[in-house]
């Protein structure tokens, strides 16, 4: 499995991010990290009915703009939120948007 | 001139407000909104070279998903953010963006 590449956090934009965020899918991912260390992917698929493709492709918008670090171990890749670099990147911003993401923002 | 459409607080999506600030030129315009209560649409004219019809299109979608509010006033018209709409119904997201926002967003 290659290795996910993960952008540095001084290459962050704040329109990437904020358009990794604008997705109804995208969003409950995230609310679904905030509150644990880490999830694995296999976590996700209960999502609003989501395909294994739409949902690898999700995961991919997040890591690549910085919002999610994926670890693979074994056969198993596990999702976190890369909440300090974002938080020294954005201040508050991923903090607000969870605090006022729908609790089932998707349909 | 037809008056512009303005989504009541309640119809808000937190998705479309993030999708409304994706772009670096209308995350541009609400930082210029900022700071003062209102500004005419012509204010917008110097922005990364945008066209008139581009232009158009970027204060239609931040009209369109809530995060800001257009004033006709004769043959002119003036734009403003939602400040307190968006507060309330997203505390502190708007804020926290605005701060975080590059002081140049626009190439």
């Amino acid at each position: 499995m290659r290795a996910p590449q993960h952008p540095d956090r001084e290459q962050f934009s704040l329109v990437s991010v904020l358009h990794g965020l604008s997705d109804p899918a995208r969003l409950e991912i995230v609310r679904l990290l905030a509150t644990v260390p880490e999830r694995a992917c296999t976590d996700f698929h209960g999502i609003g009915g989501l395909t294994v493709p739409t949902l690898s492709h999700h995961l991919r918008v997040l890591r690549e703009c910085g919002v999610t670090r994926t670890r693979i171990d074994g056969k198993h890749r596990y999702v976190s939120l890369r909440r300090d670099d974002l938080e020294l990147r954005f201040p508050g911003v991923l903090d607000a948007i969870i605090e006022a993401a729908p609790t089932q923002a998707v349909d």
